[in-house]
């Protein structure tokens, strides 16, 4: 019922009576009453004028599943959204929904994660409110072996909504990290449930520094605020990221990877860079000359060889 | 106790005094009745002579973990052995174990599935008693893109060891259909759980139609019974697949993929066929004229042209 009085209000520029909204939503006057109150409590400023009616004067900047649903216009991604406000980790939660069916698109959002993970089993520091932090569910008829392209996507289009939303020079640093003058701003991390030829599903995950202060942030590490000296809508960059990643799949599923492929190197940090990369077994220098049609990474070393790598952690040089 | 009883009678050729069991294991004569007489409703047939004691006739044929573990000497596969008579899926047990962190090759057997499962979401029919339904769990440090290697690897263990225990010519028909004289006998299942570029685990599930009568399969299904004329022990096969599959997971950690995929193609009875290949998007027909070493198979089409495959479903012609 809060979910429908707050899209009635957000709909209208002006204020609308209770009265209408009584008559609108099919309830009480003292349910309408209700709903403005429990939406105070949830951080939005509500203004009431005798005889006008009610009228929004600020939003809170939390996920909330009807904030980031409300006027999405996506196809797929961000048609359903949970939110919570304290989760273990938004990818367990997702695993769990996806486990029992729940359909793709679906997004699992939190202002705060107790456990979230990274690449690895690293940790993804979360800290409460100030950064964006959920995981998508999707259903691609894709192999296995096609997710890390996959990862690439998501990479191409949190670096296209940051560039969109803060107007900074976001790149990718391969295969996935978005980077804000060199420094890491936003994780992504992609987990699968497959047969051996089959993906059944797979959840992205994606945690961006939005207006986290450095010192909540683990070293090497920024956030957009650092690196642009002000704050940012979470609410509107997280649905710029639902909107990019929804148009991106939809690329995929028409054209196949190479589109991806094309547009992920425009926004590469790493391509002709010096780079070293470490994978579990060594390390190898060279200049990172090209992405390849399955997303893993070229690089001449000095004698002039050119490997190609698949997965691997780089340092650019 | 009942598990340490049968171990102890099974570990004498002759038979074991009440009084000696009772000393060795530590618990009272009563104790030891009671258990000689679970074992007898479990399907042991004990005699039970004066002043000599108990003696093993018989055991049933059933894949209790016991049975399994006893003297099967394997590095991994089988350390541990969960039985239960029905389950919905051991694929489902299996997973809901390894992520819950179960150590790997654990193996989880049942006499009969009510939710069996094959690949692409088909049904595998499980004849209770009849048949051998086990999955195992594995943490291979593989990147989802090698599974599909692995899966052509439990072709090869299960092939091995049904020729071994049956005296039949049992070949691999792409990827890792077991067939008996053209006739699938088997059904392998692969299912992982992984981030993009890194397996966290991975379940494989083994089926077996062993001494199941004709009349309770699926048309073009055949058992061992079935096409040698006589019946099997179910225990006996299961543990030399276990066995089977342990040596060549050692040699995947140790060499990598090359020997399994030479092991392949020497027991593959598609490669030198004319076949037809169906996958999501088309059919292709042509000679299977060899196997990459991504465990793709490489069909030679009539115009000379020869193309790779990594999923479908091969009819052999």
């Amino acid at each position: 019922m809060t979910n429908e009085v707050i899209n009635l209000l957000k709909s209208c520029d002006g204020y609308v009576s209770g009265e209408e909204m009584s008559q609108k939503l099919h309830i009480s006057r003292a349910a309408v009453w209700k709903s403005i109150n429990e939406l105070r409590g949830l951080g939005y400023k509500i203004e009431a004028a005798p005889r006008l009616g009610y009228r929004i004067v600020s939003s809170p900047d939390k996920l909330f599943s009807h904030e980031l649903e409300h006027r999405l216009n996506t196809k797929v991604v961000g048609r359903k959204v949970f939110y919570e406000e304290t989760v273990s980790s938004t990818m367990d939660k997702a695993f769990e929904l996806a486990v029992k069916g729940e359909k793709e698109g679906t997004v699992i959002a939190a202002e705060t994660q107790t456990k979230g993970r990274g690449r690895m089993g690293r940790v993804w520091t979360s800290p409460k409110g100030q950064g964006i932090y959920f995981s998508v569910i999707l259903r691609p008829a894709l192999s296995p072996s096609d997710i890390a392209r996959l990862t690439l996507l998501a990479g191409v289009a949190v670096c296209e909504a940051i560039r969109q939303v803060a107007a900074v020079d976001a790149k990718i640093k391969w295969p996935n990290d978005v980077l804000i003058k060199g420094k890491k701003a936003v994780g992504i991390l992609t987990e699968l449930n497959a047969e051996s030829d089959r993906v059944r599903f797979c959840v992205i995950g994606i945690g961006i520094n939005v207006n986290t202060p450095l010192r909540q942030l683990p070293e090497n590490a920024t956030s957009l605020k650092q690196e642009t000296g002000k704050m940012h809508s979470r609410i509107g960059l997280a649905q710029e990221v639902l909107r990019r990643l929804d148009v991106w799949y939809d690329i995929l599923k028409m054209q196949g990877f190479p589109p991806v492929i094309e547009r992920w190197k425009t926004l590469s940090s790493t391509l002709g860079r010096l780079v070293r990369l470490k994978d579990q077994q060594n390390e190898l220098e060279g200049k990172a000359v090209d992405l390849d049609e399955y997303g893993g990474l070229m690089i001449q070393t000095k004698s002039g060889v050119v490997v190609k790598r698949m997965s691997g952690d780089v340092i650019e040089q």
